[in-house]
């Protein structure tokens, strides 16, 4: 069984999704191997640089089905890599010696290299699926919550009023950047490697390029100006990426959480039976996606930074570095996707407690909307004066618990400029929302281009 | 004197550049707070919003020569943010209570941030600056030693021969990805934040919008989606490339540092006198800029995680996240600005010893070109008959000292293939340099675009 | 003016104590190098290697007042190293060229490791002085509300009931833990470096132990077995410790900031005029020194990463691993320093709300012990029956508004067991606080030892 | 099949051990449940706490292999924790009812963070072994060529000669460190948690910490002072330890594989059969080990910086830093089993080559003992004049390429104090070796105790 979370029978559907474990698993990071090495053999064989009867025989092979993976393991440990074992295995399931043919001129990195890449490829697709779905959940949030009234917080004390649907269009901009950036590195990123052993397909006699060019395009790839072997900045890319996106995953859940506080209660994950239950305190309601969130985020930023640290290569095919990546890529895939499942789950189902917002909007008896109260009064005391006025007051309010409209009804210098009506427009702060829906409105109209 | 080896009078020019330090200098910020107050007043007064003689009292003291930064030291500890003193200084400084139409409407993250973007922008031009001259002196090496062969090192072994110019182009390769990821983030990354409060402008009577258009308009920034006080993936963005541009500097570094060694003796550091000497040891040229790179490019990824970090920031305006900013974003620039440098007068003066790397060359006494007899056998002996018989006469080499080519001759399944003559040339270095030309071709071609 | 917030006029002291940044400073670095100079020649005279006058002169002079500065950074530009040229001036003070005795028999790395050790003793003794503050005033907390209800939260949700003394007590036997590892550390840690080029003393001829030893004995360190220069586990120890004492520094804030929300009040940061006031919500009340040591703690903790990462040192002086300790030694003191401060000043000052620990226990209609409920009617109905049954009545408290005694009551199964005085037991929560008082206790008596 | 490398059928046994990988797996971590909730109850029963009969039932049913996964995986999924999942189980297994005393007063977490440390205890036992091993293969190694002499690299440049014994003692001595902090820690750390809810013991009615004290004594954990929920300084300080040995792991592969270079060869790793070998480029010997140490020891680092984010818990019981141990800690625990394990192939069967360090230190024409000249010259011509005049000729000897000692005894200043035969042995390697052989035997004194 296994020992990591993301591998673990009991855990890993939390920590990660199966569709993503799966492009990183042994079996489908060996079938791309396969799939490069019959790729590379069609296009050699067109090129005439190998047989065709040999490219034939290579090809009806390349299956991960016919791959010994004990005996591959017992192969990349005496090697230290797993390429020469698949291509030797490979060898062996091909007659007459044609096997021979296959891996021509290609290098061990070479193949994983562009293994990785269509792992990445694949990897991202889920990811764009996932930003695809929170973000038109949150775009959901945010229409139909347009204009319900909450409180925002600014260093977690009630600041102004706001509405909750602006709340899900600030994530949703997040989003939608992401996805921005995300068309920005595909093309950058998704490119091939094949030069043999230094990069520099020397063993292809001159038309190593030409056959880099035809594998790329046969494997839908872009091709790559020169090699990059030791070049490692397109993985660590990928990574700072996955780093963003759950930043920002991680970012909605410590909303969330906040939300589902006691003595708060907005809004609540989804809602299963039993989900978020304690085995002692049956009145609890668990945030249970956002922790699992909040604990995938911070270990998705310290597998960017080994990504970056896997930039410091040596020479032409580096000692150390690279195995770096080995370890870091897929987990910080698989922990993202678990990051993306666990927000898309939460998104898509977000409980709003609008009376709760309410509630909460009122316990500071209109002090939260001192700032409205203090703008509505600059043009009259002057900016400065109207804050020092008004935050005496509020002080006043904090200290005798007397209601903030009385108070300033009756503040001499106030009251010569405003009535108690006028002030009691000032401090309900469904009065004060300022452009949230303006603001909303602008990201949803991003969001439908 | 300052703690930091950044600010160290004595060290602070070797991990970063004064222009870069004087960015994120105190006066610099506070100028640009000011900057930013100036240019609201303007816009508020040409709107109406605010008097015009209000606009040109504030506007007139907007310069940070006026600032008492003593003063404002013990108003920023008592307040925990620096915008409110300066406003108050500000304040004071105006005549007739002008000065209370100043910061309208704004809050104090509004112009820290957009401070803080101003920052960027003007840190992104240098980082700029320095990124081109770094390619342009790599595309001088990559052309200059187009066709210098050297031994490749793979797993810090000589592998296959190789051009200095191909190695040099590998790394410029990676420094037009920076040009180009630079470009692509700059239109997300430098736009303003003007939102009060919670972002929703709720201080300006639904005027906001149109205030902020205007203000980052005044400032040459782009106006943002919708406020981003607690989405803070633009500035983790900028983290990321900087972390990718300083892994590409490591990289440089260590195939410096491993080049200079004694048993190696390919490259130097550009040569000053007693530059790298040592107090003990006076034979040694050390490699000095390379172990600085080195060092800096490893702190730099853990502001990059810090600054990740930083995205996990609560509801409206983060408590604690935020700061994570204030100490990382000086730190990543300065200290990326130090290796910026570093690398710049590395590849700029760098000494190429073109005879140590033909020495190099031949230590194996052919071996190096063991792939090169290999693939040249492949035809006749089919690849894997050929890789072992080719592996077990480079084993003989090893055991023996005996010549390659020798024992090549030799070797019965071997030279009724080839004869002697036709195995001297698949053992020179200088006839296996495969497509290293054509490569540093490719990638200077898009040097000139 | 400075470019790191560490080293920032305005906000230098907030984020490091100038006790702190002032034994990493440039001068008091350059005094404990001459510090060991001094101290070398007195040994190396005593012991008749150098001539005891010469000794007289160079000790006369290793004062940093005498240092050249400006020259000293342009030296250690030239050479890469600050140690040769303080050398050069001490030289250049001494007469009748006695200061050629001078740093004889050492390397540059001896002098810079030992000094490294100085300021890590002499940062460590302030360190300490704040944890012993900082436990003193938990223990003071924990004694005084020992007995105080709140409401223990889990995953953010109201849980049972416990004490504040619990809850400082917890965070009290941390600091106990720190100031043990601190004790453990210290002999390991505090040991001279004096080994010349290699570390193995060949330029002293034999007597290079008996020097190192009689060094470290003047120098009031321990002496290690074997030179240290590229094992660099001693230094990244420390880093580890500061990083622990942070994370806890950490949880503190993360509790206060909590407890300060504007839903709870349950604590607030020590008030001061002005302190945590907003430029436009003067009702807030914001927590500014939990903001900070969260941000601290944050960037603590890539450093530590960072001093782990400079163990990967190459040979027997390592090229840009060393660097790293450079930077980040200093930052991660500095850095720590300010936590501590911060801390020190949160915990002394804490204003505690009895009221609104009590009003916020009262919050859930009882449910809070709802596992009190549970475990009375457990030896009745069976653990996992009052699990379910309790569990069933808190949902139809949550949904129907009811109080929970009245429910309970109503229940058939229950009541048969328990009268509705026996349940009203039950749900007051200062009756269900378990063993809060003699962990407390068992905490303070610690503390006395 | 697995998409970690760690749980990877054909890369896990290289980056971690089987026996480590069995204490992390579901299966080992669920029958550590199983053991406390067994010895919980024989604790219970003992105190007449619950029925002798519950407590018989409940052990004989505490075997993991009764554990349905399958619906484990479902329940946990439904619960967000599995402890819950397991009792429920455990309860069915159990005939009449008795199951109902099973966990009795315990909280999900005192279960999983008791199963962590004694996951931690397995898992040091394993570190522990290792550790020794590899000291006794360094003591080995330091042993036997005590005096073997050999180049020592300062910045990667031939700085003195010292002696292969000498390295390995300085490596040995860090290991010895490690065992002691090991020693150290392990009382602080294995301690256990049972505290309830809250960590206060509300639910056993004031019999709580009897209860504890003896399931630590039934489990031979320590009891702690308090509850630890949220205080996790010491599963991070088990991060801090690991750091640091993976640390000196990664500083043994960085020298191996420089000294492993095809310019340099002075030692190999152990040699099999088709290890290191390369589908290409069968004359190499690459560092197999020693790059995957590399690998290893960065991502341990980051796991480090994970550990400590953890510690940033939130109140009683935190939501989301408790999941980053759940990733962190049986990631960093195989890692390090996996860096062990290689370090130990490593250092045991380490191949050294004494003809290649004698052959390198020849290289440089005798300049490596330029400080023996200077210091042999120190007495008559003062160290710095010393200094400066040797400095000289070595750059001489550079650019002409002419012998050292030539030049030496051609040289007027020097030769009026010494002969050419005092100079010829002050230029011998062998004779400049200082004390590398007294510091060689104070680390093996050390090793005996």
């Amino acid at each position: 069984m296994a020992a990591t979370i993301i591998d673990s029978t009991v855990l890993g559907d939390i920590f990660s999704a199966a569709d993503m474990r799966e492009i990183f698993s042994d079996r489908q990071r060996t079938q791309f191997y396969l799939d490069i090495e019959a790729a590379l053999a069609r296009v050699q064989a067109r090129m005439g640089i190998i047989p065709q009867e040999a490219c034939e025989e290579i090809v009806s092979h390349c299956t991960v089905d016919r791959i010994d993976f004990d005996r591959l393991k017992i192969q990349t440990e005496r090697i230290g890599y797993p390429i020469l074992g698949v291509v030797q295995q490979l060898v062996g399931f091909c007659r007459d010696g044609l096997g021979e043919w296959c891996h021509w001129g290609a290098t061990t990195q070479d193949i994983t290299d562009t293994a990785t890449i269509m792992q990445i490829r694949a990897a991202l697709d889920l990811v764009e699926r996932d930003l695809n779905a929170i973000a038109a959940a949150l775009a959901d949030l945010a229409r139909r919550y347009r204009d319900t009234p909450m409180a925002a917080r600014s260093n977690l004390q009630q600041a102004v009023p706001i509405t909750f649907g602006y709340k899900a269009a600030v994530l949703l901009a997040g989003f939608q950047r992401h996805l921005e950036r995300l068309r920005e590195l595909k093309p950058r990123v998704l490119v091939g490697e094949f030069g043999g052993a230094a990069g520099n397909l020397s063993s292809l006699d001159g038309r190593g390029l030409e056959v880099q060019a035809a594998l790329c395009a046969e494997l839908g790839l872009g091709q790559p100006d020169i090699a990059w072997h030791t070049m490692r900045d397109r993985i660590a890319e990928v990574g700072c990426f996955l780093g963003l996106v759950c930043g920002t995953a991680g970012k909605i859940a410590m909303d969330v959480k906040l939300m589902m506080q006691t003595e708060v209660e907005e809004a609540f994950e989804p809602f299963h039976e039993g989900r978020g239950s304690s085995s002692t305190m049956p009145q609890k309601r668990n945030p249970i996606s956002s922790a699992y969130i909040h604990g995938i985020a911070s270990s998705v930023r310290y597998h960017v930074a080994a990504l970056l640290d896997a930039n410091i290569a040596d020479h032409e095919r580096s000692t150390g570095p690279w195995q770096i990546e080995w370890i870091s890529l897929p987990e910080i895939f698989c922990l993202t996707s678990g990051a993306l499942a666990q927000t898309r789950h939460l998104v898509s189902g977000l409980q709003i407690n609008e009376a709760g917002m309410r509630r909460n909007l009122d316990i500071t008896g209109g002090l939260i909307v001192s700032e409205a109260v203090m703008m509505g009064l600059g043009p009259a005391l002057g900016r400065q004066r109207a804050h020092d006025v008004v935050y005496d007051i509020c002080r006043e309010v904090i200290a005798t618990g007397r209601p903030f409209l009385d108070l300033l009804a009756e503040n001499p210098e106030i009251n010569k400029h405003k009535t108690r009506e006028e002030l009691a427009r000032l401090v309900d702060p469904a009065n004060y929302l300022g452009q949230c829906g303006e603001m909303v409105d602008r990201v949803l109209a991003r969001q439908k281009r």
